[in-house]
Formats: C-alpha cells, sequence, structure tokens
C-alpha cells in the first residue's frame, strides 16, 4: 500500500448523508412510495445511461448543456436528467406489453451539470408518478394526482400546504383572445415571475414585449382575479371570452374542482392560481404547483400537470398523460436546514441485546426471535461492562435493551428495558417482542 | 413535432423490466433489504458519479479498462463500478462522525462498461453489508455475516443453499509451508478454477507455474480434503504443517464454524471449502461463497469475506472489515431463466373499487379508507359495464374488487369479491379492511 493518501471527498453539488440524516431522508422517501403504491402507481426502474439520440431527443438549449454526456467504445451515450423523457420512451417502446391508462411510479437519481449553488444538486432524487393513456385519458386523473400529493403531505406532516392549479387552456385562450398568441411564451414568462418581481415590473416587461398598457392591465386584472376557487371560476365567465379553448379551460377546471371535493380534498388545502404556467411548450391542461404555506420561500415541492403528447418524438400513438414529481433531494436539504424535519433516531435498529457474561447461544435465539417478529435487533458481542453496552444504546439512541444474565439464561427469561422511560420488565423468552413498541 | 420518430431502445447489457416482473424484482430486493436491517445495518446512499482519482485509487487493469470515465469541465469523473470503493472512501472521510463498528447497507447500481454477453450486465445492482471496525474487528462478526445469509436466502426461498467457507490464512500458510509464498497468486488463480476445468487440468496449470509434481499432489490432496467441518479442520491439524499463518486461519476457521453454530445455522446449510480464494489482493481471512444446490451452474451467488484494510489509499488509520455483496441484477435474470422465480401479480394493487352507476363520492371514500389501512386500492372510473371492470381486475390479477351499486351507497356497504375464489360477500363501510387478506 502506498504512503501517498487520496484525499478522500465527493464532488460539490451531490448529496451524501450521514446514516442519522439517510434514515430521515429514506423515511421521507418510503413514505412517498407508500402512499404512490397506496394509489395503484406501478414501480418502474429505468436505466441511468441511454444512448444520447434517445435521451435527448427533445433536449436543447439549457438543458443539453448540462448533461452528463459522453463516448465509450463507439457509443454516443448521456445520463438521464429527469424521469419523464426515460418514460416517454419506455412507453412507446413497450405499448403493446402495458395495460392502459398506465400508472407508474419512479423514484430515481436524476443528473444535471449545473455550475454548482445553494439549493442547486447535479444528483438528485426525483419522486415521479404519472398516468398515461393510450389517445386519450379521463379528466377525472386531473382530480387522483391532487388526492396523491394531498396524502402524501397530510402524511409527511410539513404544516398546512397548498395545492394551486391551473389550466393551461385558459391561459392560452386568454391570451389568443388578447390577440396576443404569438407572444404567449414571453408572456407566460413574464408571469411566472409575479411572485418574485412584483406586479409593476411585469408590467414593465410586458411593455418591453411590445403589448400596450391597456392590454398588459387586462392580463393583470385577469391573473389578479382574487375570490374562493368557485367565485374565480365565476370571474373567469364573466369575462366574456370568445375562445374555444378557454371555454374548454374554464370548465376542466370547474370540473376538476368539483372532483378534488368527491376526493375529499379539504377546500383550504387547495386554490386556483392563475399565475401558474410551468414548463412552456409541454403542459396543455390543468397544472398544479404546491407550497407550504409557512415555507412559501421554498417554492413548489410538488408540480405536474397534464400534457397532450408524451411519446411524440419516438411514436405516432397519440398518448396523453398527467404527472408530477417531487425534487426530494433539494426538498430535503431544504427542510433541513430549516429545521422543519430533525432527525429521530441514530438508527433503524429498535432493541440492542446484551448478554452479561453468558454464552452466546441463548442471547442470539432471542435475537433471532425479535427479528422474526420484524424487529430490527442488534447484538452487543463485546464483552465489556454492562455500562459500555448501556452508553452505546444511549449514543445510538436504541430504543430497548435486552439485558441477559445467567438468571435469564436459567429461567428462560428477558430483561427489557426502556431507554426512555427507564422501565424494566423481565419477560418469558417468547413474550419479548410483545414488550416493543 | 417532428415526424421522423426515433426509434425507442436501450443499450445492451442493461436490464430494464416490464411492471410484473420490476414487482418481483423488488419483492427480493425488499427482502434482502429487511434482513440487512433486520440485523442492524444502517442505509447508505453514496454518489454514482465520483472523482476518478478517489474512484480509482485502488483501480488497475481490466477494472479500469471498463469504467465509465468522462471529463465534464475541467473534471475527471467516472461512475461507480462497486459499492466498496465508495465504502472505503467514506468511512475515511467520515471516521470521525461514525460509530465502530460500523454496519452499513447500500443496496445500489453500479456500472461496468463490459462487452455484453449473456449473464453480464453493464449496470446492475449490488446489495452489500460491510462492518468495519476501527483498527480491530472481532472474529464473532465473521459467523453474523453467514447468520445474515442464512436468513436471507431462507426467506427468499430458492431452495436448498450451501455457505461454503474458508479462510485465506489456511491458503497463505499452506502455501508458504511449501516455498511457494510468490506464486500464490497464480496457484489461487488455478485452484479458482477447480471446479470448470477438474483436478488434471488444474495439476497441468501447477507444473506450468514451474510447482513440481509433488508439491502439486500436495496441492491437490490439500483441497481435496474430504468429510464434515470438524473433519477438515482435524485433518488440516493433521498436517502437521509449520505456519503461524496457518495455525491462526485453522484456528479462526474452527472458531467461526462454532459460532455459526450457535448463530443457529443449520449444518447441512454450510461447509468448508478449501477451494475458495475470492479476490486475490483483497481478503486476509475468512471468505464465503454461496451455491443454490439445486442451481450449482450459476456460480456463488452471496460472495465476500474479511479484509485487514479497507481504507489504506485514503488514510493511515487501519480499519479492517467483512461484508458479502448479491449480484441481483444477474441473480434476477438466471432465476428467471430457470424458472426459478416467476411472477405473482402483474400489479401491486390488492383492491379494485368499482363504482356501478353511482356518484363517485361514496366509492372514493372506500379507497380512502382501504388505503388508510395500508391498502393499495384502485378505483375503475370508467363508466363501463361490470363485465369490463372484473376483466380489467383479472388481467391485472387484482385479487378483490369492491362492488359499489346504489343499494351499497344506501346502505353505508360494500360488496366485496374475491377473484380467486370468486366468494362475495357484502360488509359495512368501516369493515371492508377485514375480509381483504
Amino acid at each position: 500500500m502506498s504512503d501517498k493518501k487520496i484525499q478522500p471527498r465527493i464532488m460539490p453539488g451531490f448529496m451524501e448523508l450521514l446514516p442519522t440524516d439517510q434514515i430521515m431522508f429514506n423515511r421521507l422517501k418510503d413514505t412517498i412510495k407508500d402512499v404512490y403504491e397506496s394509489y395503484g402507481f406501478l414501480p418502474l426502474d429505468t436505466p441511468v445511461l441511454e444512448l444520447s439520440d434517445v435521451l435527448l431527443a427533445k433536449a436543447g438549449g439549457e438543458t443539453e448543456k448540462q448533461i452528463y454526456r459522453f463516448t465509450k467504445g463507439d457509443t454516443d451515450m448521456a445520463m438521464r436528467f429527469d424521469l419523464t423523457v426515460p418514460l416517454a420512451r419506455y412507453v412507446a417502446q413497450h405499448a403493446g406489453e402495458l395495460t392502459f391508462p398506465f400508472k407508474r411510479y419512479q423514484i430515481s437519481k436524476v443528473y444535471r451539470g449545473e455550475r454548482p449553488q445553494k439549493g442547486r444538486f447535479r444528483e438528485f432524487y426525483q419522486c415521479d408518478i404519472d398516468i398515461i393513456g393510450n389517445d386519450e385519458l379521463p379528466l377525472i386523473y386531473d382530480a387522483e394526482i391532487p388526492s396523491v400529493i394531498y396524502s402524501i403531505f397530510k402524511k409527511l406532516d410539513f404544516g398546512k400546504f397548498t395545492i394551486r392549479l391551473n389550466n393551461r387552456k385558459v391561459l392560452n385562450g386568454f391570451f389568443e383572445s388578447l390577440g396576443l398568441s404569438e407572444n404567449i411564451t414571453d408572456i407566460l414568462r413574464a408571469i411566472d415571475k409575479i411572485d418574485k418581481i412584483g406586479a409593476e415590473k411585469v408590467l414593465a416587461e410586458l411593455t418591453d414585449l411590445g403589448i400596450d398598457g391597456e392590454k398588459g392591465e387586462k392580463i393583470l386584472a385577469f391573473i389578479g382575479l382574487l375570490g374562493s376557487a368557485d367565485e374565480k371560476i365565476g370571474s373567469l365567465r364573466q369575462l366574456g371570452i370568445e375562445s374555444d379553448t378557454f371555454n374548454t379551460g374554464v370548465d376542466e377546471l370547474e370540473q376538476t374542482v368539483k372532483n378534488m371535493r368527491l376526493f375529499g380534498i379539504d377546500e383550504s388545502y387547495f386554490a386556483i392560481d392563475l399565475t401558474i404556467a410551468r414548463g412552456l411548450d409541454y403542459y396543455t391542461g390543468t397544472v398544479y404547483e404546491t407550497v407550504l404555506d409557512d415555507y412559501k420561500s421554498l417554492g413548489s415541492v410538488c408540480s405536474g400537470g397534464r400534457y397532450d403528447d408524451l411519446t411524440g418524438y419516438y411514436t405516432k400513438q397519440k398518448m396523453p398523460g398527467i404527472g408530477i414529481s417531487i425534487g426530494l433531494t433539494r426538498l430535503f436539504s431544504q427542510l433541513k436546514a430549516a429545521e422543519l424535519i430533525t432527525p429521530q433516531s441514530n438508527t433503524t435498529v429498535k432493541v440492542l441485546v446484551a448478554p452479561l457474561g453468558v454464552e452466546l447461544k441463548y442471547p442470539l435465539e432471542i435475537a433471532d426471535t425479535l427479528r422474526a417478529a420484524g424487529i430490527a435487533t442488534e447484538v452487543y458481542y463485546q464483552d465489556k461492562a454492562m455500562k459500555h453496552k448501556m452508553k452505546y444504546a444511549n449514543k445510538m439512541a436504541i430504543p430497548y435493551v435486552a439485558i441477559i444474565g445467567e438468571d435469564e439464561v436459567r429461567d428462560g427469561k428477558v430483561t427489557v428495558k426502556n431507554m426512555t422511560t427507564g422501565e424494566q420488565t423481565t419477560v418469558n423468552a417468547n413474550e419479548i417482542a410483545n414488550v416493543i413498541d
């Protein structure tokens, strides 16, 4: 072994956790997974590396610059930068073998070679669900998706949150009616900033786009509509806009709000927000963002929407869909920084088996009994004084210690100490699982 | 959207599954994870991409040629090719923040740009556990590791299996005593092939290495020792070899066999196999291989061993450890080909809620009740005839259908059909979870 040591380190923009944080991270990830599965989303696990021509069919501009792309042998390959493109490729490739609507979840890492900065990661988990239809997908799913969001953030328990929703047809129809169809992309980009830069600067940007003051004011009045979801829908109808696109959008929005109520989503947990546009050339119907009411500065923690054509780059078959994504790595790092989540335990171990001057056979049987009951158990093998064993249990925050001395072995018993309350009880070996919470 | 379509496809050597197989794969993965956690191994999730100088500190030859390595900006980076090097880097980097012995598991994908061939993957899951000591690690862990293997393969239920074990000190000491210390690497490589090429060809290879016939016969006699574990240990002692290394190795082997019995590992599930050498310059004590008795041709499905110095490339601190790895992607593909595992279900969904001409509010409440009880539930939203709904449940192999018509809504009931037995029962809404297995 060489004497020259290489400094052990990772690259900036990559999150790696100590066990305590990793356990906490996994709890969030498992909660999201469990809810996704409870709604019938099926697991998918696509390769991290794909052929560049497949993965970059749609990319361009900023996205393409961020890709980790390289050649090995004669093959031009790239690391996935999201889970949507691989889903599109997968659905197009396997359409004949899937049952539609195809509901899948994928919780995987994606890669973007961004300039590292606070809150930006080069490797991060996305937790995605999508529902893909073959030719068509009923509107009811536009309400099932927020129902999934509602379940997840209720379970994650980060306090009150709001699912903001909008419909791209409402936006597109409105701008068409003003004769601004050509400018929609630019207008949406300006509108998207309203929370950050305020109404006046948005108006200035609209003027820069060559939109006159009157139309600019109309746009601001439109996105500034106030009131409950029902009131906003009423106000939209009263605008008297003659655009089929607009009216279809308002109908969809109204129906989706009604359906969300059917799904039991508490009225105070959602709101129509006409400023939400999301991806500029992708979404075509309902769009969502989710904000934590007490941590609005985090921005949207769960976003998505409906799109008409997932697979257009790969197949002529029309595949509309709807989906959302949670950027878990970023969310975790923000919540931790905000101390909204704090580690609960340094270990997943529930019981430390501590033999006290006895042969290991009986303590190991106790450990087996516990593991068979689904209780994670560690054995303290080293022949040390009891205080060392207790100190270790305390340090690792293991909630129970099973003490096994000569008396316990002789009588077929175990003495269980609850490390939180300090209580100690002696039970029969086969009853030990019952005294562990 | 362009009319020219890109053929949706993935690269050879990358495994991607349809949902039915993915569900089966995840069951295996979760079983392994659950057992690892039940023994107190903590989760770890290192980056896929690391700095090349860190990741390739130890690599060379074949390994280095297989690495996916590239430069982005000024940074020379590579995709991990195993989970051991990242573990070494992690432990060296965070030694001050970890509690030793540090027990971690990592179940992650690794990357090797091999020439694609049957049974070889370029992206595959490794399921690793390691126990790392600071300066020293008690011998008892050499028995805990096979106890974990025993639990996993009992649970996975692929039939009878054998954990074969050996000790590198026994091998090294034996060859030292023959004055063959210089040739150990080559001899071990020859011996490793005995199952494939037979004793005679191994003897020929030994002759090619300049080992005379007498020594060659001694080597074959040594690795061919017969009998139970205890008998082999007895035979090793009777060889009367005067080498401290050898005798320490025999002591460790004997103690480990005794400890494995303490751990409750059935005698018929393990055997000493003096031909096992494993990695040539890495392991220093106990080594393991695991074979499925009915599918020996699969080779070892779970291998590992003890090493003296995990972190030597990164730190002067001495960190001995012991670990095993299961190559799950390869194992899965082999077991599937051998039809030793077969899909049990096309979905993780347990209940399909089928509304029959009623408003969705009540069926959605039923779905919520089921999900709150941890039962994955899908709702059939489309307003189609009952036979379509039953057909869908059958196709997806969903085990229960909850039928909700006008009577059920009026009476606050649900009619549950068991799709396996055909039995149908009507229960109160709040009791539905009780009739689902």
